[in-house]
């Protein structure tokens, strides 16, 4: 393949980014990316509903186009030998899942004028929580009747997935919902309309998508079955025929770069385009992945994952509190394992934003640092232990073990004498201590967990935190050499595609590559995490278990908050 | 007593006032303060020993010259007419139990030569922590040998009190302890002084001060015994008989002003003075406490005190929790009963000291405020359970009705939108969860509680926060009309002293005032109060009883830190 490039696109909540590689080195040669033009940060809400988060379809497609042009002009100015011709395949990444209402060629419903303003027709972002309710109904439905559905997705439905948005869609707005041919997942979206879209029929979806957040399995022949659809609510009825019955790993081929898209960005027609998959799961692949590793893409929230031979789908099946397992949405022929938690780096940037008296901050801005700097410069010199604080990392609800978002954050252990930078350390022990639940609950499983390797801003610009996460995880952390993991595994898919790599191993052994120095377990903070962690877990379990002693509490002090300010 | 006048001399923690009342009106109509001169703010701590704080007794001694003389010249300024000689009476408050060890002549120790330096030989503050073992081992004792005591005082002896010091020091220094022909609570050494001092067994001693700290009752003939005294200590066999066996109530006759005082101050040679007490309980008397009613004494901590007759014991021994009762030690002829808070409006402080942020800052001092205040003005504007925030006000641990030292704070319920206000809310709603607590608790005991009057600065400066209380405790709450309660008790105790009224109740008629408008339950907040006290009591049972199923969370993390501070 000798002086071939490969593209990766990775569509973010607020940005779409396009990274170049070269198939040689692996190296990334030039990236570029685009902000969202609608809604705010690329986000459309509702003032009357804090739920609702939606996006406009026309930022991934002008995104896309301006992206690609620019990484390929980027790239040109850095090397003049650079041509468009010898980009070989392009590889496709977004958040999810993200479903968009399609008409019968493909496109989505927001483009016609009777839907425009219609938040209904946009794009359901990842993070819109209108569908509860629905979610709720899944959840208990399949409990009685397709118990199996729930052992896929760590035994709860999320109102952040495809099923419970679409039901959402289909009461709450009905004429936008008898309008859809078809409903597509983000990221077979771009895939699709790079090759010159199609009926929703004829696109090949993610295998990455439709197993984790739409409950696809080979094990019950795709989709969730009619019967169990329909009884969800009849307006579902006959809707599963008009999706899809069969599902792709990323590296499969989606098609074709289309003429229109060619001429759009400059890149080759005819150009070999990968099946999508969610940015985490490329993120993963970008980070290395291989069986029984950990990747953890550390951001603002924290999502882990795993792979796995096919052999271990019964004991993944008995472990609670997994966002899910899936056939084949990480590498092909191996299940991808997907945990995480729900508040990570926004809970440090919480504290920090809102809590940083004025003499800290005058002190950073003397220093050149900003607050969250500064924090954590005071905290790093803290001893484990030291400040008596310990604090549940709650702030955004509990992903996994606990599966529940009426969960919130505690703190305890306060003097006169706390102070800002105490706190702030605690908060980051305790997304540590998180981290650990979730490992130990694998490991509890009957699966023992090899290299940890993290990824994302966290795991590069905070050593303080990766040597806390060493410490309390009780292993070594590696760090993931790339600063664009998910858009590098996009870039390994495209390549894949294309024939370049033989598989994603392949290109992964080319690409990635991890920082020189691993983070390894301090001797001295060992025990004293151990003996704290043991008391995170008596407030984890008193607090978030549902027959813990203390379980009401959270509970029933959200629903006071809901009550008063409803009133 | 015509154009009479009393002076009060309140001893706080940093500094001595004097308060000039006329016995015609009550009008409180000249007033002076002194700052301890030694130490920090007038406390003497120790670089290697947090728990130490000591006062140099020339302090009060130069203290009380320089505000008596300074009140005079005040009250003289404002009236030409007013004269020394119209002052008929002087009563004393104090802190306590503030122990000092002296010669045979009631002479502090530390006034010879050879223990100049000597922190054992000064003053042994309220607030001096440092007596922790030895107070436990008194606890112990007590309740195998001597459960009755322990009945007293609330089921623990503490630290603060005066055997714990006492034994402390004989222990630690045993040259002062051999070297102290008697040990004198500070609200006995002025009158004492005051009265051309004497021998440590001639100084008539308070009541309050006998009964609150030293474990004097008439129900086992006064002190402790010689046998427990002398099994809890053989260094302490003998020091009974050099104490005391009798007390008296404020309001009795210390004696009269000497000669030299009456030089040192312009006060008549012979002026009648009052057997002294604590500053809380003479602050209730100034705030008009009567049977059955409450008097909060609010501040850095808060002071429960009620009184009953005497037929209330048996049901007061019931009671777990309260700091203790005595007898005489507020009204003459009643029991006085002392409960409390541990933090209060030092916790309030600790929050907006060190989490204020930068833009509220700004804000505040734009608008000419300081940080607590418009922390206070953005709290004052949530509605009750808008924050779903819920708060331990444990901070400095808890005195009513956990009585454990070794409990610390805890907020739950945050969120990634949670705001400083919303903290600084629910720290106040705790406080007064406590003050709840300490209600329930007493009237559990199958005591009703009648009217509850406040006095104290926040009770004065903090309407926001009164507003909570008395939607928390679902009563109305009356504000005392004085600013000085302690100061202005003091005063009546030397009025009846002097003769000038016949007994303190009928001084409160004449002096105590209240503001005109009590604070009344708010119907709308009382329900959701109601709800989050139900919680805050699970959080209080499951951290802070021994039983609780969190109950070793906050002893744990506070021997982890104490471990690593110490490594």
């Amino acid at each position: 393949m000798g002086n071939g490039y490969s593209l990766g696109l990775d569509f973010g909540t607020a940005s779409v980014r396009a990274l170049l590689i070269s198939l040689d080195s692996g190296a990334e040669t030039a990236t570029a990316v685009w902000n969202y033009q609608h809604g705010t940060d690329g986000v459309i809400g509702a003032a009357d509903d804090p739920h609702l988060a939606r996006q406009h379809p026309a930022d991934y497609l002008d995104g896309s186009a301006a992206v690609l042009k620019e990484v390929l002009a980027r790239a040109k100015a850095a090397d003049p030998d650079f041509a468009p011709e010898r980009v070989l395949g392009i590889g496709v990444d977004t958040t999810g899942s993200t479903p968009i209402p399609v008409d019968g060629a493909g496109r989505p419903l927001c483009f016609q004028d009777r839907f425009r303003d219609n938040p209904a027709a946009l794009a359901w972002l990842w993070k819109d929580h209108t569908a509860v309710a629905e979610a709720e109904e899944l959840t208990q439905l399949a409990g009685r009747l397709r118990p199996d559905y729930l052992r896929h997705c760590g035994g709860r439905y999320s109102s952040e997935w495809f099923w419970a948005k679409i039901l959402r869609l289909a009461r709450q707005d009905p004429e936008v919902y008898r309008a859809a041919a078809g409903f597509v997942e983000l990221a077979d979206f771009i895939p699709a309309q790079l090759c010159g879209a199609g009926a929703p029929g004829e696109i090949r979806r993610s295998a990455c998508a439709a197993g984790h957040k739409a409950l696809y399995s080979r094990k019950w022949g795709g989709l969730p079955d009619e019967e169990f659809l329909a009884g969800l609510d009849p307006r579902l009825a006959g809707l599963r025929a008009r999706l899809y019955d069969r599902v792709f790993p990323a590296g499969a081929s989606a098609g074709r770069l289309s003429p229109e898209w060619a001429r759009r960005t400059g890149l080759p027609a005819g150009c070999p385009v990968s099946v999508g998959a969610f940015d985490a799961h490329l993120g993963a692949v970008g980070s290395g992945i291989r069986e029984n590793g950990l990747v953890k893409v550390m951001g603002t929230s924290t999502c882990d994952l795993m792979v796995f031979p096919a052999a271990a789908e019964a004991r993944l099946e008995a472990i609670e509190g997994m966002c899910g397992f899936a056939e084949d949405s990480i590498i092909p022929g191996l299940i991808g394992l997907e945990a995480g938690q729900s508040g990570v780096g926004d809970i440090f940037a919480w504290f920090a934003g809102h809590f940083l008296p004025a003499g800290y901050q005058r002190e950073a801005a003397a220093a050149g640092r900003d607050g969250q700097q500064w924090l954590t410069e005071k905290a790093a010199r803290l001893k484990p232990g030291s400040s008596g604080l310990l604090a549940l990392d709650w702030n955004n609800g509990n992903r996994s073990i606990l599966v529940d978002q009426w969960l919130t954050g505690l703190l305890v252990g306060q003097t006169l004498g706390t102070r800002p930078e105490e706190v702030y350390r605690s908060l980051v022990e305790a997304t540590a201590f998180g981290a650990r639940v979730i490992v130990d609950q694998i490991e509890a499983g009957g699966i023992s967990i090899g290299a940890v390797i993290a990824c994302g801003g966290i795991s590069r610009k905070n050593p303080f935190l990766m040597q806390i996460y060493s410490n309390i995880l009780e292993r070594p952390i590696r760090v993931a050499g790339s600063e664009q993991t998910c858009a590098l595994g996009a870039a390994i898919a495209g390549a894949v595609a294309a024939g370049a790599f033989k598989d994603i191993p392949a290109g992964q052994d080319r690409c990635c590559r991890f920082e020189a120095a691993d983070y390894r377990p301090e001797p001295a903070a060992v025990p004293v995490y151990r003996e704290l962690y043991r008391l995170y877990r008596q407030l984890h379990d008193g607090f978030g278990r549902p027959a813990g002693p203390l379980a009401g509490v959270m509970k029933d002090l959200l629903k006071l908050k809901r009550a008063s300010n409803a009133s």
